[in-house]
């Protein structure tokens, strides 16, 4: 469907990052779908997309929520009105304080911790009756990252939440390092290990007196598996969008995944002086570098690959006997990692199923 | 000079990038010091810092004009009055023409070349005799990027050229696969490489009658031999900040460049949870991938080194023994590429000698 999209972009300025609505609307539906079927619930991630339109078409599909990485993302989600705010990282930064109690003052939202320092630091902010989070305890399913290593800390945060005015609902257990492994066995079984550690935590926690109503977690790659439990909810995140990884992840089968890829830089040919290749004005600050090199490049002969040729430039090396572009013309390059990508663009230019174009902001981007 | 600066960092929420304006004012006035011993003139590189405030302090030093990458980062210096403008990229987006012709109408600057499609796509906009850019042709030296790739094809550019309106006024020949050998000797050898491709170029077209006043190119790694000619001029970026890769780049006599790391971004310790690491608030979408991980982490015990864990955490490894930084206290973390991580941020946090604030904005970035 996207491939008649290169023709109309004349007016846009490049690179520019470009959203197909009718495979986004698509993936939207489908995990909604597979949710529906299973009775797991979706918050989905807007570390992934930063948008406001995006977070509407999710919650209008039935999302009950928006989960946020950061306190900017919950501050501008939260201000559009959508409910349901759950940030996943946990604050310790002593001047996001201010910020936060604001936004707690307008909206009930889910918080994450892993430290008793801070739970302390959030008890700081309930001399105003308005504000009182709901408490996660963020769980270390093997990621290493953030989270609690063992049940018996869980325990000691728990009892210390129970000392102030705030509610401990649930667990968040994030398994970053299960989404993108390609292999489908591979990753039903290490996604099967978390679904055990998170299961003992809330056991133990139920076991001491705790109400655990919230089990949160998983992603993309390991959705096809997490809706049968122990999850209440999933995160999930890429599955709007897909990017040249999640492109070689396989579910069961061995198939491709069913979400189809939305997100796309656009960009113009430059320089065509070398034999093999042309130049294109999308660099690493218009793709993210942390992600493997595109290979669905629309507009350029099949079997053409991306490489990165600094901060503005990209090149594409086209395969023997391809027709070389010209200088001016355009390229639609698959994202090479979604999130990071879109937060490198202001906006998205979004194409429609009527062939008309709208233009979507990119929000809470680092910005105070 | 910096270790001061992590303590009083408090009201400053994270991630934020960070800026020692001493050690800036420093590097800035060693480059022009560096030139100006050797006749060179300068034209630093706005892509490094697309920062109104760091343009005019390289100008005040000296610098005969900024060197923009981008029509968004030639837009902003030229609104803000900034004279002597040279876009290093080819133009080819059509779409990008009216707002070009809009600068031009305002500045007098020089835009680069390497095609014919090039030169007739901007002849479009000389009905209005407001509109006149001197042009300069980009020359491949080796990177393979942008570039003609004979003197045959630069001639042909150069005749095309006099059939226009437009003035020939010179070559540009940007060696970036230059700048970052660490080993001087062999860095030398590559610049002189480059050196003896744009003097036969030059002697080329002087031949067929051009006047090529302008010779650019030349970036930090390189200036320290580039001085001796045959560039009128150097397109020095990085100098002004240094990061994690230029931190290993050696000049003559195998000693450390002399320009001092000025841009750290500023990270707050999120997570203690695991033995000999700690989870900070910055990762992909706060410092760029394509660098080597820092280990210049001021507040971190010495020996300590990051890595990113995603989108917006990063973990660093303290050493056997090192003291464990406390949740919610904060570090200084080198940059990876210094470019494209001040393209992730709003604005710089500048730390003067007298201890004062200040807040410098980042303009320029894709904005369209």
């Amino acid at each position: 469907m996207f491939s008649s999209l290169v023709a109309p972009s004349g007016g846009i300025e490049t690179p520019a990052l470009v959203l197909d609505e009718t495979a986004l609307l698509n993936n939207i539906e489908m995990m909604a779908q597979r949710a529906a079927a299973t009775g797991v619930r979706l918050r989905p991630h807007a570390k992934t997309h930063k948008c406001l339109e995006i977070a509407r078409r999710q919650m209008a599909a039935g999302a009950i929520g928006i989960s946020c990485a950061t306190v900017d993302e919950l501050s501008c989600l939260s201000d559009a009105g959508i409910v349901g705010l759950l940030l996943t990282s946990p604050v310790a930064d002593p001047a996001k304080l201010p910020r936060l109690a604001n936004i707690m003052r307008a909206s009930r939202i889910m918080l994450v911790v892993d430290h008793i320092h801070q739970v302390t630091a959030l008890s700081s902010l309930l001399d105003d009756a308005s504000i009182c989070p709901d408490l996660l305890i963020d769980i270390d399913v093997g990621q290493g990252r953030t989270g609690v290593c063992s049940i018996s800390a869980a325990l000691d945060i728990a009892a210390h939440i129970t000392t102030t005015a705030m509610r401990l609902v649930g667990i968040q257990g994030f398994a970053g390092h299960v989404q993108h492994i390609h292999d489908a066995a591979e990753r039903s079984g290490s996604a099967r290990d978390v679904a055990r550690q998170l299961k003992a935590y809330a056991e133990a926690l139920r076991a001491a007196g705790h109400d655990i109503a919230h089990i949160t977690g998983s992603g993309t790659g390991a959705s096809e598996f997490d809706c049968d439990g122990p999850y209440t909810e999933l995160q999930v995140g890429s599955y709007i969008f897909m990017d040249a990884d999640y492109g070689a992840v396989r579910q069961s089968g061995g198939v491709a995944l069913p979400f189809k890829p939305s997100l796309f830089v656009l960009a113009t040919v430059t320089s065509i002086n070398r034999a093999g290749s042309v130049t294109i004005d999308a660099g690493v600050k218009a793709l993210a570098f942390n992600g493997p090199p595109p290979t669905l490049i629309i507009g350029a002969p099949a079997g053409s690959t991306y490489r990165f040729a600094g901060d503005e430039h990209g090149i594409i090396t086209i395969p023997p006997g391809g027709a070389v572009p010209a200088v001016g013309s355009r390229v639609l390059v698959l994202t090479t990692h979604c999130d990071p990508t879109v937060n490198l663009h202001p906006r998205y230019t979004v194409f429609r199923e009527d062939q008309s174009i709208e233009s979507w902001p990119v929000v809470g981007r680092y910005q105070f």
